[in-house]
């Protein structure tokens, strides 16, 4: 059966499941600490103008720019100092031509002043007076009304992931409750008869489960909700079970393992039988992570994860990573952005995308990467690593020495 | 009193820091899942070998490697198919020369084998014997036992911050309680008369807390426990009172605002009035971010952080974020590791260190950075950033075209 499924590219692979995807999970009300890292719901727009009146922006001197035209310290303008803004009060009053009023930095503008000169640039003569020893433009050192936002102004549009400066743009318009996506609760199943519970001590042919840790903690560090659901031997009827249990429950299925071709198959027909259209494509043209099955069921995405952890790890980066940021697979910037110089040869054949783990240094102001080798079934090899590299398809393969694009950890 | 301080490169600032920093906070246990992105505090060794047995990395034939040199698709090497692995099963029995055993990936190889052929090289002539079509080496497609991990290694180091990939790590060698770090708890507290609660409508001369909520969000993105504090008048007891309280609850404090020098000046009074050393330094040679105060109380880091969003989010990333992550400030990657090349000219003043928001896109298969300009009053440029670019303080200035280092948000 795998035999007549034809390898996807990455970009194959992520079109066939964006094109299949349901909605996203449902949306519900955040406060701000909430919200972190979530996508909104609802786009938001600014009510009032902020800030709500001209504020200078440094310590210094309200004045009218043009009473300071030609100012310098040979010559400095002397005006009257006739006022003192206060913090957080209204200016009342109205600055006349001549004069200046102190103002510290966040002050509100006091009505007929256009800008501010910093105290640097001045000289106070006396109790009355203060020259001015540098000249400034009407708006120098003052933020306008309305400067950081509008009335009306679209804030922050519908599925924007919310980062710590927006928390900060949301509670300067006023806005302390958001809607955001609900948390997608990824199920994380592993199969294999071969497979133990961490807490066990693993008889002659077992090994520990370590993809379910390795996905929790991917799933994790993407603003899910994952929930571990076991381990479930090589059988049909097991793995049907669950793997309908864990639809009913979450927002995204991982199973992994079953590298075998023949254990693949079976959770790949448990998956078509389980709602359409199921089984998308079989095989994805990369190294590591051939043996990927990818599904929707009913509008939610399933992976078969090849059962390596190193594997597992680098499809779970580029295929579950961007859907539960996104929900999505966004093409705005580039995925490894960091340029590192290869320190050492790597082949990789024609037609296939490799992801190489590479270790980071720093050398004479460059950042290298040396490739850290050995079998796709050693997790400690991705502990070593810093982060993944990429090859892309149309090359055979990277010399020492040259720029390769870079994704850290 | 400020201009006694001598403005301190951010090398400097952080040395400073780090002389007087007291221990992390406490230790705990926890479990795999709620120790991802924190710190160890003790180092992990392996127990056991991992794998325990030597395993197949494909799905195949195990075989004597010897018993296959030489075969081609010309001169296949027939062999006597005698066994069979089962999955998660001990392999009993030996494997004798000129023999082979069908084995899936993952499986245990049997006494005898040191090599596992391949399906794809193979041929099945009946149902007992198979003709080899490729060589292999001793171990090839095998991992050994011990291959992952040999008892008694150092898996961990004390210290190390756990990634997804560590928790697997830790999960393959049967450890799933972990001592780390505590969450460090992080107190917030917005200072000003101007401050008021993003649920309030300011009045004239007001503005709504910002800087609360950037500080929060990127407390959080960095794996700490950040509580707000609230909103602290410019008044020198208050402002003690509550400096106090944070200490006493908080592990690490952060007051942001009171620009004005006067303000400043009373933060960092009260600082010194609350242990020692007190202040280390008063001023960083940067932009934006230069008015800050650091200081050390009885072992605990406070930063007095400019009021200006920007600059105390900027100021945030420099020297928060890494004790937040590390307790300390490693030095062994760049900071700003993504290479994008500027689309205009920037100044600079030499010896100081500038911190430039950037919009990124990919024009030819390249980084691009577009500087956002406007004041570091404004939250909306922090908003519409999508990292910060980097210009050392030896240079006076980036021109358009020069390539840039850049720390994505």
């Amino acid at each position: 059966m795998t035999e007549l499924f034809q390898a996807r590219t990455v970009r194959e692979a992520r079109e066939l499941l964006a094109a299949h995807l349901g909605p996203e999970a449902g949306a519900e009300e955040a406060s701000l600490p909430e919200a972190l890292g979530r996508r909104l719901a609802r786009a938001v727009a600014a009510v009032d103008e902020v800030p709500g009146f001209a504020r200078s922006t440094v310590d210094g001197f309200a004045v009218r720019a043009k009473d300071t035209f030609g100012a310098s310290e040979s010559m400095p303008a002397y005006l009257d100092l006739t006022g003192e803004v206060l913090m957080g009060r209204e200016s009342v009053g109205q600055l006349a031509p001549g004069q200046a009023w102190l103002i510290p930095t966040g002050g509100m503008l006091p009505t007929g002043a256009d800008a501010v000169v910093m105290v640097e640039h001045t000289e106070e003569l006396d109790r009355r007076t203060v020259g001015v020893n540098s000249p400034v433009a009407s708006g120098d050192n003052v933020v306008r009304a309305g400067e950081d936002m509008m009335p009306g102004a679209l804030l922050l549009p519908r599925g924007h992931l919310l980062r710590p400066q927006d928390l900060g743009l949301l509670a300067a318009a006023g806005v302390t409750e958001v809607f955001v996506a609900r948390r997608a609760r990824v199920g994380i199943i592993s199969s294999g008869d071969e497979v133990v519970e961490p807490t066990r001590q693993p008889g002659p042919g077992q090994v520990r489960d370590v993809n379910s840790y390795v996905l929790y903690g991917q799933a994790l560090a993407a603003g899910a909700r994952p929930e571990l659901l076991g381990i479930v031997g090589d059988n049909f009827e097991l793995l049907l079970t669950t793997l309908r249990r864990a639809l009913d429950q979450c927002d995204l299925v991982l199973i992994s393992g079953g590298s075998s071709v023949g254990v693949r198959d079976v959770a790949a027909e448990a998956l078509n039988t389980l709602g359409a259209p199921g089984v998308l494509f079989h095989g994805i043209s990369i190294k590591p992570g051939k043996p990927t099955v990818g599904a929707v069921v009913n509008g939610k995405p399933v992976f078969g994860l090849p059962g390596h952890p190193v594997s597992a790890a680098v499809v779970f980066e580029l295929f579950v990573t961007p859907l539960l940021k996104y929900w999505s697979y966004p093409d705005r910037l580039p995925e490894f952005p960091v340029r590192a110089r290869l320190l050492r040869n790597m082949r990789s054949a024609a037609g296939r995308e490799d992801f190489i783990r590479v270790k980071l240094a720093v050398a004479d102001g460059e950042i290298t990467a040396e490739p850290i080798l050995g079998k796709s079934g050693l997790i400690s090899t991705l502990v070593r690593a810093d982060g993944l590299a990429y090859i892309p398809a149309e090359k055979e393969g990277v010399e020492a020495g040259e720029l390769i694009g870079v994704k850290l950890f």
